[in-house]
């Protein structure tokens, strides 16, 4: 199927029907997110992939009860770092060395590029554009689940606090920036199902210069 | 080739050969970011298509002379609304209605929805969603343009204030957050072609609960 039609055949699904997703599906949705682009390639996050549930259960209260979160085949949430320090630079710029065996002292415009753009930031700041390069990762997953014609609902309508609470994410560094379930539509009990998809006209929304 | 393939194929690319990209893959990549997911469905922004050298070459030096934005064939600019108002919440769900022919009636929930979680926040919240549903059509952008063997750099470094003058993006109602080159990679030019693609391992970056 052509990128265009895999884009228009997904949705945010609204309900699904808890048949379990293939493990190998998962896998490739996960490497996708692996290979997803970020800022400087540093990746400031974590991913969490649930399928118990219980605990699904448990944190469908936290997302105000949308039925796809026990519904779904998995639940991702992507935790974003709380702050960029110079260690998670450095422990990047000795994984970038290793990873193309070169020697540190190679990579140092490289590393003062970052140190330069993020040390100096607030650490709200900073964790804002961490957000941000999970945005950047969230759209890579949902089109990559759609090739693999798996079902998805990316959701920023939860209730972020808790579910770190939950997860224990504050002890790690981390804080919840939004969710995804991923599963098979229900399409007799979805109301979205079929309906037209809903974008503003192309001159309206690209323009050419 | 596979969206994994594809994937690994991408890298943001430092030197673009000055090739021109066909106009219908240009087409299909902005269709690609036509049809990206948003919260709400709202897409709170407009892409700006250049291809016109003269603009490339003022723009480079706001992009710090990042030679790709004159080498590359089109370059697109990522702008996102300063805020969100009731008359573009109206707007929006004036289209859904007109898109799936339903009464306004029907849209209400969907609509005080949109309204209970956005009017009320300061201007400069509303414009940081604004800014990190970009984030997510540049996530779509990327892999349709590596599914449609075309080369890419995500930008975040250049000057936004210069560039929103330049393009009279302020009077707008608009601010620039993210550039993207789009074009073909220099092989010979680019010391970042062929070089290995540095993720985090997967038991770092992927945790299952």
């Amino acid at each position: 199927m052509s990128i265009i039609d895999s884009l228009k055949w997904r949705y945010a699904t609204k309900r699904m029907n808890s048949q379990v997703v293939p493990s190998e599906k998962i896998d490739t949705l996960l490497e996708a997110i692996q290979l997803s682009a970020s800022g400087f390639g540093l990746q400031p996050y974590k991913i969490f992939v649930i399928d118990n549930p219980e605990l699904k259960a448990q944190i469908q209260p936290i997302a105000y009860g949308q039925p796809q979160v026990t519904e779904a085949s998995h639940l991702l949430v992507f935790a974003a770092w709380n702050e960029i320090t110079q260690e998670k630079i450095d422990a990047f710029i000795q994984l970038v060395a290793n990873t193309r065996n070169a020697p540190l002292e190679a990579l140092k415009d490289y590393k003062n590029a970052i140190v330069g753009s993020m040390l100096n930031l607030p650490k709200e700041i900073q964790a804002n554009w961490a957000d941000r390069q999970v945005y950047l990762a969230m759209g890579t997953a949902l089109v990559a689940a759609a090739e693999l014609k798996i079902d998805t609902t990316p959701m920023e309508g939860f209730a972020p606090a808790k579910l770190d609470e939950l997860l224990g994410l504050t002890a790690q560094g981390l804080h919840s920036v939004l969710m995804l379930t991923v599963g098979y539509r229900d399409e007799a009990a979805d109301y979205m199902t079929g309906a037209a998809k809903v974008r503003y006209p192309k001159n309206e929304l690209i323009i050419k210069l």
